[in-house]
């Protein structure tokens, strides 16, 4: 959110940080439109879409948020989050609520540590395939799944 | 390194942070023995492995490196590094040598950051898949490679 309109960025560079409270990490441009958005507000949903959106999501991240509304834009659907200001996407499989709650890495390497505080999914998404940026518009798909016992949660 | 020792831990939270320099950020636990032999020698290789050495990385991440010699255990090759003592390991088809540059987020969160060096791939390698915990020793493979038009490198 910023001045009262809600925008969306895409984003490829994020991690896990903790499970126990879920905090990751996440890192964005200063040249982004969301950037300063993030810092004044200190508040986000992380949506995460699956391969289907794949062509969407890829123009929403060759436009800036300056010039357009990227909801109408790309006809993405807005739905109200239950902590934060800015909305959910409704097609997108999970959602996270997020507040910023560490700023110290912002200045140098547009680094954000954020708080899951409302975790969403849509379970009727029964087999969710993301995608991972390999760089220069090359992604890949999720593909078969293995499991092997871990003693890493 | 540690006390002349090499050492091999299994990580599954990381992230790119910047392209030039490149660095990277990921996250250890003050529970690991890596943890404080990365925060001791400010050095380590991240070596990537691909799904044919599944099982072993996760037999690596089930052990510690203070009880047993892990490349001896998993029968994994080190080889040596040209600008860090830690060495590479010969069997995964990407290392990067890294240096530590920023410990701000070690204590509170256990990030560090981290610039690559010096980065080596095995090109006889054509199509490396790689694996993504999913939690829980549940991990999703690479599948099909997408290509669609970015402007994001």
């Amino acid at each position: 959110m910023s001045d009262g309109r809600a925008n969306i960025m895409t984003m490829s560079w994020h991690m896990m940080v903790d499970f126990e409270p879920p905090i990751l990490a996440c890192v964005m441009s200063n040249g982004d439109y969301s950037f300063h958005a993030l810092k004044k507000t200190r508040e986000c949903v992380i949506n995460i879409p699956t391969v289907e959106l794949a062509q969407k999501v890829v123009a929403c991240g060759n436009t800036s948020g300056r010039d357009v509304d990227k909801f109408k834009k790309f006809g993405f659907t807005p739905s109200t989050a239950a902590s934060v200001r800015a909305p959910l996407i409704e097609e997108c499989y999970a959602n996270l609520e997020c507040r910023v709650i560490d700023t110290k890495l912002v200045t140098q390497y547009g680094i954000f540590i954020l708080q899951v505080v409302k975790a969403w999914i849509d379970r009727s998404q029964k087999r969710p395939r993301t995608i991972h940026h390999q760089g220069n518009g090359r992604f890949v798909v999720d593909g078969e799944t293995i499991r092997l016992r871990s003693k890493m949660k």
